[in-house]
């Protein structure tokens, strides 16, 4: 890229699938920035000055402007680098982007944790049922390799928690949702999608990740006793 | 308009506020549209084969095409009929008002429907301190007459509950939370987007509003009892 974008600083943690969309995107398109990791439980002065709303990660901070909220950082991402476009060009096609990336965040990743992380068994069944509905409107909405096409789109990328971060979450709580009996097209693109070379080289190492919630899962289940 | 961008219509209910942040957008964009009204205890084979996911009002139909998800349907409203922007045109500008649009949505609108219409006393109060706190933020961000400058845009919109569905239900419910004293950037910015020709035109008789948010109040303490 010829033209100086300036300076890209992204405040996040390595586990977190929402900052991971935004690495993604940001290396699909090529862009240089800094990755600052936060903890936690001590968040940096800075994070809470960049976020003092949601006071979490994603922050992207372009020349020193601060954002917030993953999808809204994509979209953004989309504006500022014109390379690699995550969203459509017709109206209509946009729109139906952007009904999908939140879709997935209001009707996909709520079940899931319902599901995965509840004590009760009785919501787990009800999280578990609500998953499979909600994925079975993404299995039927996939009529390419990708949401976005032949290439990489924001519905992928805000997709990518059900391509990555499900499997690791159904093998460490003996879960089944994600099946290919089931979801034959969402099967083959969660493979498709974890492999490409850009998003294979910026996932978490799975064994962490299954580690991360198979801990998170003991310590909800000993709270319940 | 010279050129004809075909036909438009608008599945909704009168009181919505989801709705009416369409039927403003189609209106101060000056957009002639058909308005199908639903019943929601008996919803029209049309609207469940439109929005099958979530099965609501707002539908927008564009030439046959349906979209849901009343911020979605301004955006693209924004991008096919190109007068009067709702958007900014830079694209952090454009960043932040998807992040407001989206914080009232999601931070403004649970805990006012808390505080308003939960039977248990603590939750309520705890809904109306949470309802404070997002206002809070809400009234720093206002630096002009509009949220999006000095015409209404996006984050107006969908700041459109606060400042007429939210008088009406503290009226209903006896809550006070959107005071002079408190919020006087967002007090007078509520009068002067009620009292926007176009806004006003578009509201719903405020008498019925109140109505129906006191009944509800009281199937909800009687359902309690």
């Amino acid at each position: 890229m010829a033209k100086d974008y300036g300076e890209v600083k992204l405040f996040g943690v390595v586990g977190s699938p929402f900052v991971r969309r935004v690495q993604i995107a940001l290396e699909l398109k090529g862009v240089k920035y800094t990755f600052i990791e936060e903890d936690l439980k001590n968040k940096s002065d800075l994070l809470l000055k960049y976020n003092p709303i949601h006071k979490k990660v994603p922050v992207l901070v372009h020349n020193g402007k601060p954002l917030a909220e993953s999808l809204v950082i994509i979209e953004y991402i989309d504006e500022i680098w014109r390379n690699h476009p995550f969203l459509p060009q017709e109206p209509y096609d946009r729109a139906l982007a952007r009904f999908w990336s939140k879709f997935i965040d209001e009707k996909c990743l709520p079940p899931i944790s319902k599901a995965s992380f509840t004590a009760c068994k009785e919501e787990r069944d009800k999280g578990t049922e609500e998953s499979l509905e909600a994925l079975e409107f993404l299995e039927n909405e996939l009529k390419h390799k990708f949401f976005g096409g032949e290439t990489i789109g924001i519905v992928d990328i805000a997709a990518g928690f059900i391509a990555f971060w499900l499997p690791a979450i159904e093998e460490a709580v003996g879960l089944k949702i994600l099946t290919h009996e089931k979801f034959p097209k969402l099967s083959k693109w969660s493979e498709e999608y974890t492999n490409h070379v850009v998003v294979k080289e910026n996932l978490p190492q799975r064994d962490k990740v299954v580690g991360f919630f198979k801990a998170r899962y003991a310590s909800i289940i000993n709270a319940s006793k």
